[in-house]
């Protein structure tokens, strides 16, 4: 019998069906064994009536898990029995299993609350839990949305290389790759010169790229390997330009995430961010002035959860641009701010307290870029490449670069970035895929 | 004045507007200037219409990839001055002209045919040609259209990881990679495990991944770096029901491909691939039979396109697959088939004359998944985080992986999948980025 989707029962009341799923829950009642079957689609209670017949006797005997087939006749629910959520009101009066994959006993229960260690340690098993398939069901539509906001914006997608002949920001952040013939390669710190390059074919492109970075710091921002949602556009006016592209980005995805998700946000105990009418836009000297701090070259973390708190106060919105970054402070191809070159027309996105983004107006002319690598002490003839964008015709042109993890942990209010990361690496973990056993014994 | 698109020109006719754009080529007919200006919508032809205007004479010394922000009025072209094809029968009439980049003299014409060392030396020019951007644009189709038909099909999105702690494949085509304090990672050869493990989760997922092969061999068909589009599926009764999806998925791909740039299908000289009314499918031995030649482990390259021409003939398809392979040629996790278990239900997709595909059931009982590994001499212990996916209740599950470059350049039929790479990596190339000058002088 062809088999329906758990999702899809609702359609099928009174009738005979089959399912596929895992046993999420089983609960034996002695005469009645209910088991909480989950496929793609959702969930739904089966009840075996009887601990009498062959598929009650074998309900009993699975685990939580299991892969199974179930065959059983759709019901509506007794009144009393009713509960809120999809499927809450019908039910699956089973008489036929068969089991398609045993599991081991589970070293803990799916769904407990375990540290960070031992989730990432059991991780084909914890990501079973509704905890990470809601994370991850969430990081799925916020990639699909950005990447549809973009193309509606006119924006072309290209894959950026993850395997560089050089460290791409010149910072000491690239870790080395063995190539051929003894050859040294490096990974990709960023796509920036990609798609500043793509500007050339398309003015406008984006690329979903991952990026590598070698940092030393353990925190509950960072990692290893990371997930860039970058643009680049061309025929700007300024970095403003920039800012408006990102921002109906932005508000798309959230929009899109809000209407698909509601379930996830409540269970999260919170809600999407807050849109406001517009992103409030300060320099980071204004920033410093609301917050009566000192005029450091950037916002430290506690800072940026202060301004982002005035933001939803004064603005209603969980986001906020904080534009004017010292030039000296920022990469070299950004763009100085001609009313005053010792800011440069940059800006952070800045949500629920955290950076998401980073971007800026880039640098076109060919000579004041050739120039701009000489004062900072860099050799132009080493940039060939790159500068080959700019010495064949580049308009002035600028773009942003959003973490997928973090705007991922934002959305949901995840205290540590790694959460949003289905096999994080960081300082001390490349997962155990081949090199290490788990501490737990064998299968049954 | 706000900028019009050169690609809606034709609702502005009569009207006075702005736009921007590339100078694609420039033809100096002394009283007369033409310049054809490209942006990321399109091309138009703006004409200056006497030498003794300042527009005109600024027109005059512009040169091909200037960057221009050009005023003029939209006008229709004289009845035999019309062209086929988008704004052919419009032109600009130009009063004004901004020169907002100048670009040195091309070393050859962007739209030249050049030899393939030169077309990657050069690309941050060389992809702004016609024909790289008909390849980019049909690529950027292709994995848009791709992850469409699988998000239909109820497959869920997720980021596999590209730093390994060993190589997936268990091959010597992994790269090294220094990790942190004398640590070593490899560079993803394949999602295969991860998109397995993500079966738990979502029972049906896909990944757009960039996988890494340490390929020692020069072909037309190999790259260090490329990008694999890979699903995996539970609750599947054998190797069909992923062929099945996969076909639906080729087919969705190809459809889209074919109605959104029929314009590039002609400037390349072909057409779309042939979809027949269903992709034939071979076993390897009937397809041996088929051409007459030996029962050899897989197919040379020769047969490849050989019973490509038979499938094209007898069932009008450009895709055929081919099933079967013997399980001691393919890896380990792939399942034998109970009727004959030197045969395994696996499957390679060809598309004009090339594998682009590769899948197959898998191995889901853990025990037997371990027994299988220990019968190829490799270590079970070894693979215990990924053998948890199996330990903890994996259905009957299967998948494949299609290269997006191999797709891209049999769509196109493209001699060298290289020119399907935008930056391509292979034994002798991981572009010049810093590491090297290129030949040509200086920028004027």
């Amino acid at each position: 019998m062809e088999r329906t989707l758990i999702g899809e029962l609702g359609q099928h009341i009174g009738k005979t069906v089959t399912i596929n799923g895992w046993v999420d829950v089983r609960r034996d009642h002695g005469k009645l064994v209910f088991l909480d079957i989950r496929d793609r689609s959702g969930k739904v209670q089966v009840v075996f009536l009887s601990n009498k017949t062959e598929a009650g006797n074998a309900a009993k005997t699975t685990r939580p898990e299991w892969a199974v087939k179930i065959g059983g006749i759709v019901k509506d629910r007794p009144e009393n029995m009713r509960v809120p959520g999809a499927n809450g009101e019908i039910e699956l009066e089973g008489f036929h299993i068969e089991v398609l994959a045993r599991a081991a006993e589970l070293p803990f229960e799916k769904d407990a609350d375990v540290n960070l260690d031992t989730l990432f340690d059991y991780r084909p098993l914890t990501l079973r839990s509704e905890h990470s398939r809601d994370i991850f069901k969430v990081q799925a539509t916020i990639v699909d949305a950005y990447r549809k906001s973009l193309q509606r914006q006119g924006f072309t997608e290209f894959q950026a290389p993850a395997l560089v002949g050089g460290d791409a920001e010149g910072g000491a952040m690239a870790f080395k790759v063995e190539y051929y013939y003894d050859k040294t390669a490096y990974l990709a710190t960023s796509p920036q010169f990609y798609k500043q390059i793509m500007v050339g074919p398309f003015e406008r492109a984006f690329t979903i790229a991952k990026i590598f970075r070698a940092e030393k710091s353990a925190t509950t921002r960072h990692l290893s390997e990371l997930t860039q949602m970058d643009f680049e556009m061309g025929f700007i006016k300024d970095h403003l330009d920039v800012m408006t592209v990102l921002e109906q980005t932005v508000r798309d995805t959230v929009t899109a995430t809000a209407e698909q998700h509601a379930d996830v946000f409540a269970r999260f105990g919170t809600s999407a961010p807050k849109l406001g009418t517009a992103f409030p836009i300060l320099t980071l000297r204004e920033a410093q002035k609301i917050l009566g701090v000192a005029e450091e070259p950037d916002l430290e973390p506690e800072q940026e959860r202060q301004i982002c708190a005035w933001a939803l106060e004064k603005h209603g919105s969980n986001f906020v641009f904080i534009t004017h970054f010292p030039t000296s402070k920022r990469a070299f191809y950004t763009y100085a701010d001609p009313a005053d070159p010792t800011f440069s027309k940059s800006f952070d996105l800045l949500c629920r307290g955290l950076e998401i983004n980073s971007g800026s107006q880039r640098i076109h002319d060919y000579h004041e870029m050739v120039a701009k690598l000489e004062s900072r002490g860099l050799d132009p003839s080493l940039f060939s490449f790159y500068l080959q964008a700019f010495k064949y015709g580049m308009p002035p042109h600028g773009g942003s670069s959003t973490g997928l993890e973090r705007f991922t942990a934002r959305m949901l209010e995840l205290p540590n970035v790694k959460e949003a990361s289905a096999f994080p690496r960081d300082l001390n973990r490349i997962d155990s895929l081949l090199h290490e056993s788990t501490p737990d014994a064998d299968a049954t």
